[in-house]
């Protein structure tokens, strides 16, 4: 007997969304549409999941980004069919590089619909090729009872999937025949119980099927070798990358100074702030290191990375440099080394690793006679901690004598405001660049995100007032991100307004691309401004106005502190625009590396001291 | 000997760049960014060849599309690596569907620097799948004879693919090593006369490779018997749905006459309007076949269609209402119909199968001695044009009654301003429809536009600002759409600014999602304004201040002739908002078929009038 299709979609999507919330799935955002109702009204009917609408599919799926950034959890995204679909790809293109999990669920036409010229019917078949982790062409709606177990493992399976190790998004496209509107049926008479389960779930709000996850954890010989390697190594440096594990942080500082190993941590690290083992860490390498002679004296014999690769050039320079030390990557699925110098890539999940390492180092300690401590001379660690310090107050001060509004030490003064339990969030391009080489790390339990899986300015406020949706009630947002970036995705703001969200957005308006002014491009007097400047004219007052925003121009980036500091006590949206120059910007950055140069210098041997 | 790679880009990517311009390219847009400096910048330096910046890759792609959808000639679309590319795919996919040349240029990291953790490095191998009609990994730079010669032809082969039949987005992909600032480069000494050319390029400014088109044309017994078949149906119908050959109107039109054949024109079909044969034309039967008794008297024997499916619903209902008619399609490579009636698809070029189809069936009339008229009744042809002329009637006596804002009329006021040489681009949902069914088609030679290949609303500002860069100076543009499709794509209006576009804008809010209200998704109270109605309360005075345009709210559809008129002839950049009420929006609607209705049943037998 076949069941109509609004009835079918009735039972079917509908133990396809229970499966959802069962998995653990609370958010979903969608975008309007015809095609998804069946998926749109039953997700919306659910009690236990929230739905987020948006009027643009590229900003939905940002949002949705944001949100499963923050939670670490898979958050649900929907659309109709057609371009609308084609409209997730740059999100799900971050959500792949970047390691979220995303469950992308996009609306088709039945086969018998597609490529004949019916209305917005596109090939969505592996529509974002190797950027989805998992793709399914999924069964149209059907009530037998293997579609049924059909429809509520792939749920749950879904939800796995986009959770598990390498987390990323996984993209289920729907087929669905009209009508569109579910309609309720009753369940047929006389089920086994078999029949009974896979029609109503399980009992007592079970998941049809739990997935238990897993993570990489190498083997003892390599842990018990690596920590051999550690504790022997003279000069070790540790570097942990982007990565948004919170709980790396603790162990990860405390092997550091076990090991007294200088630890550098990226500011997307979530190790750079927050309220554990500090004295190993090193936050003011991008600035030491482009220092020719102390990059050159500080020379490693093993280096030991985790997380993405480092935002600072200097840092990455400084490893090119040092091609001959011994490189070790940790990592459980990728291979985050543009250097291709390592030498070992260890697949692990850094905490699991960093943990066994310790354990390790101490059956070590208390098995060997002879000597207790790791070889690494305390002066090594000393050494990082002096050039740390020096280009630390070399900066503090240039910040304090700067007269003129300069990005650099807009960053470090946003980084400042953020009160402790709040949220970070740094734009691609220039912003996470300067937070990187100015602001420096302290106690208070803050984190920083950023879009850094591929790097893009696109989707970068829809991504964070994402995080906010997610997490402002604990976690005030603070965001910071330059003028393009503003502009590539101000429509985003819209969702800020429809859902009445928190967030205090501080845009550093230089009019135009400021990041090509550092590089060779800008030698080209012809076209640099052309191509590279882009300078638009605008500023974001009217803009702020039509989204209902605050709005604040602040003159002096001394003046951002107070200013964000107060957008994040009052609540609501605001928007504060601190304006630049694109030239002098170039010149300020040249001026802060100079007084970091000569503080150096002036402490002759910082870097090459005597061990 | 290894060429530095700047170097080996000035020499290969001039050598590309030139080609393009030889093949007939004339503009490129362009999305700021690094790794695409090599093409940037050597593109800029081209003497014939037009920059158009934008600051968002998504709306530069729409740009593009809108220029060569103008143009009908491939126009370039650049960008750097990342998810900047990931931008480009609505409106791949939308170049794709509809058919519209364009050259898709995509920056990318070399070998050694992908998949390991660089920044702004994604796969971007068959990134845009089945969307791209070619892909090319473009080899990196090289200046051996060989790769020159390569590249030339893959310029040269480039452009031909975008444009030849089924026209289409051609997407290459160039690997770069840094530096990415292209230096000069002298000509080794002592080529031979085979190695010059390939360095410097044929003689003469002729292109390296020459594509001669073809377009596909049945064989002589196809249009034989297809003319006969024609000529020996009684109640023949033709339709022409969206299409953008403007030389098919003229020979199309004649057709019809020569055959008493009704022919139903799209709005979309650049049949609707201009100085063509207008006797046989039938503009509306959107508002008639809504009318069962007429769309069942009305039976057609034969139906011959060209162009993509028909956007009116109820054409569609009454194609589907006589499935026992012979249905014949015509398209050289599409398969446009939803329907799945097609008895017969005819692959060829329409203009070329009708031109030959009239040349056949002159030979016919003068070969055959007993009569020289087709079968078709007068009568048929002339039940159609009573049918339509009292839909019009009706229409029009409707629209003048109506005291409210009435998004038909609204559309009709549009259309109705749009002066001769004009571009009218209609969004898709409401407008388009609207336009269909309310906008009667007369002699002024306008060109209609809509993204109505995947039917989109999303870019549907930047492709028509593309229209209007393309054309403007020739051909003033007017554009509507509704408030959703101008949020969505509200960024894009920073092109008119930049560039200094003209263009008048006219946009119906409504608050929302207008289309919805008149699918079956509006009877669920509970969850329908949240899902599909989606108010936003936004309204367009600060976005039009924001991006330079003058701004106007007009309250009544009967001022909008005058206000659009008065912008085109102002030149300059016009946003008009028009204000209508959702629900309101569905009873006027209905009043308007009720109307047509009772005019169709007051002069009774109309449709069913005896042959």
């Amino acid at each position: 007997m076949s069941v109509p299709p609004d009835q079918a979609a009735f039972v079917y999507i509908g133990a396809f969304v229970e499966e959802l919330a069962r998995s653990g799935v609370r958010h979903a955002c969608i975008a309007p549409g015809s095609r998804s109702t069946p998926l749109a009204l039953t997700i919306a009917r659910h009690p236990s999941l929230r739905v987020w609408m948006h009027l643009d599919e590229r900003s939905a799926a940002y949002f949705a980004l944001g949100m499963a950034r923050a939670l670490q959890e898979p958050v649900a995204l929907l659309c109709t069919s057609g371009t609308a679909t084609a409209n997730f790809l740059p999100a799900v293109v971050e959500a792949r590089s970047a390691g979220v999990p995303l469950l992308v669920l996009t609306s088709d036409r039945p086969p018998e619909l597609r490529d004949v010229g019916a209305a917005q019917t596109i090939d969505q078949n592996r529509l974002f090729g190797t950027h989805a982790k998992w793709f399914v062409e999924v069964a149209l709606p059907d009530t037998t009872t293997e579609l049924l177990r059909y429809v509520r493992t792939l749920a749950g399976r879904a939800v796995a999937t986009a959770r598990a190790e390498a987390p990323g998004p996984v993209h289920l496209n729907f087929p669905f025949r009209e009508p569109l509107v579910p309609v309720a049926m009753e369940p047929p008479a006389g089920m086994s119980p078999a029949e009974e389960v896979a029609w109503n779930g399980r009992p007592g709000g079970e998941p049809w099927v739990s997935v238990g996850d897993g993570r990489t954890m190498p083997d003892e010989t390599i842990v018990r070798r690596l920590a051999r390697q550690l504790r022997e190594a003279k000069r070790p440096v540790l570097f942990c990358g982007p990565q948004t594990d919170s709980k790396l942080a603790a162990p990860l500082a405390m092997l550091a100074c076990v090991l007294r190993a200088p630890l550098l941590v990226d500011p997307l690290s979530q190790v750079r702030w927050g309220r554990h083992a500090r004295s190993a860490l090193i936050d003011r390498y991008d600035a030491a290191l482009h220092h020719e002679p102390t990059a050159a004296a500080l020379e490693p014999d093993l280096v030991m990375r985790m997380g993405s690769a480092p935002t600072s050039k200097s840092l990455l320079q400084y490893i090119q440099r040092h091609a001959m030390s011994r490189h070790v990557v940790v990592d459980a699925s990728r291979w985050p080394d543009p250097t291709l110098l390592a030498a070992e890539v260890v697949r692990s999940d850094p905490r699991l690793l960093v943990t066994a390492l310790l354990e390790q180092l101490e059956q070590l300690e208390q098995l060997e006679s002879e000597g207790s401590a790791p070889s690494a001379n305390p002066a090594w660690l000393e050494r990082w901690r002096r050039v740390n310090a020096a280009a630390a107050a070399a900066l503090v001060e240039y910040g304090d004598s700067v007269g003129e509004p300069f990005e650099g030490c807009a960053l470090s003064e946003i980084a400042a405001a953020v009160p402790a339990g709040g949220t970070l969030f740094a734009s691609s391009s220039m912003p996470v660049r300067d937070l990187d080489a100015f602001a420096s790390g302290d106690e208070r339990p803050i984190r920083v995100l950023a879009n850094r899986g591929a790097n893009g300015i696109d989707g970068v406020l829809s991504t964070a007032l994402g995080v906010a949706a997610a997490t402002s009630e604990t976690s005030p947002l603070v965001l910071v991100l330059g003028d393009l970036a503003f502009i590539h995705d101000m429509n985003g703001l819209i969702a800020a307004k429809l859902h009445e969200l928190d967030a205090t957005i501080v845009v550093i308006n230089n009019d135009g691309g400021g990041i090509f002014s550092f590089l060779p491009q800008s030698r080209d007097a012809e076209h640099f401004e052309q191509l590279f400047g882009t300078p638009h004219g605008l500023t974001f007052r009217s803009a702020a106005e039509f989204h209902g925003a605050s709005y604040q121009l602040v003159s002096s980036h001394s003046g951002l502190r107070k200013v964000v500091a107060a957008g994040v006590d009052a609540g609501g949206l605001h928007i504060i625009e601190l304006r630049t120059d694109r030239m002098r910007n170039v010149e300020l950055h040249r001026e802060a590396r100079d007084a970091v140069f000569r503080a150096l210098e002036a402490r002759a041997g910082i870097g090459a001291g005597a061990e």
